[in-house]
């Protein structure tokens, strides 16, 4: 590598914690005992669903920048009739949205996230608000330098402004930044806006198998999880 | 207090970091080797002194937001010859504007801050940019859950929006908040906003007896120092 790295940026949906299998249990956890039987990862993969389409309304212009929790509210109010469950009350389904701040990270993520902090700058560059990013935070124990990404820049990944305005945060230009995530489009995003790239495999995040194993683009570093990239970038 | 404070809210130069033996002190390093004698205390007071007319050209909007990085360095230009340094260079005049990322913080702050976050929220709410706010995070241990501020709302301090963004990054009602400055014009804009405040005495700050020993508005708290507040706090 011909540049120095020198922060890491991290999505955090499916690269740091299992948003599906901590969602199904959340939901689980309200609306189970409100008498409903639901296919509970089934409920999280719907919920999910809506996601890119409820960002593309923001990154197109057609409606103003707002929180991801926002977005997830609609989101979840659309897919509550589809799983018989319109009759849930406005105080369940604001705790349900919430479950979001509420997901577990990948069991190799805070001790290897710790060891990287000693080495590089660290951020989570994340369409996630800095709320949610905040108790994920606490939550999982990750330690980060500054909360960047999509309430910060004012849009959605993988909007390249996204990427561009986390180096510039850091006063870095795009080259010395590295962006770890599980997904190749991100990954194409940021390599799209000058910044180096790390896949992470997480083969099962949205079910068995379901997940990239492999990077589907060039990238610089692959690795199997997060202590495999800090072997990876020797720290 | 009838609200319960969620999030604590901290101004950062003076209340945090002594900026003005820092700044003499990393003036004096830069300088002094190149054959300057300077009255280097002098010269912290004079590059600070320029610092509320540059944020207020942003303020009023004649000029468009920028980094304070960006107004330092201009505010640095204008000074140096009023110390017959204009013969400095540019390569050092970068790295003498970043010695405001190199500022030591006071004796109580780096424990107290931890011992704080055992229980709250922390964040700067300063004027200073993202890369400032991580470089002083980093050398003095500061262990922030985001940083928001003036780069994160793209305005300067005292503007009301500035501390409203910061508890709405949280999820908070301003009244959750508590605003922590050893400057009384900061906590009174601070409490317009709706905010709580707690003054922490930095009578030196400016120079021996030239700090505010104490506040010149109703506050919350009054503290002698942040091991004090958490005392307050009962932390």
């Amino acid at each position: 590598m011909t540049v120095a790295v020198k922060a890491l940026f991290f999505d955090v949906f499916g690269t740091l914690v299992d948003w599906r299998g901590s969602i199904a249990r959340e939901a689980r956890a309200v609306l189970e005992p409100r008498g409903h039987a639901i296919d509970w990862l089934a409920f999280a993969d719907a919920w999910r669903g809506e996601y890119q389409g409820a960002m593309e309304e923001v990154r197109a212009g057609r409606k103003p920048f707002c929180k991801l929790d926002v977005l997830h509210r609609r989101n979840l109010d659309r897919i509550l009739p589809r799983f018989d469950a319109e009759d849930v009350g406005e105080d369940d389904r604001r705790h349900l949205n919430l479950a979001w701040h509420r997901l577990d990270a990948w069991p190799d993520v805070s001790p290897a996230l710790a060891r990287l902090r000693r080495q590089y700058l660290v951020a989570p560059v994340s369409n996630g608000n800095v709320s949610l990013m905040v108790d994920l935070a606490r939550r999982n124990s990750f330690t980060w330098d500054a909360i960047l990404g999509a309430e910060f820049s004012g849009d959605y990944k993988p909007k390249l402004a996204v990427y561009r305005d986390a180096a510039e945060a850091f006063d870095l230009t795009p080259g010395h930044c590295l962006m770890v995530a599980a997904h190749s489009d991100d990954l194409a995003a940021a390599a799209a806006a000058g910044l180096r790239t790390a896949h992470v495999a997480r083969p099962d995040e949205k079910g068995k198998g379901r997940g990239e194993t492999a990077p589907e683009i060039d990238v610089d570093f692959a690795a199997m999880d997060l202590r495999d990239l800090a072997e990876k970038l020797s720290v």
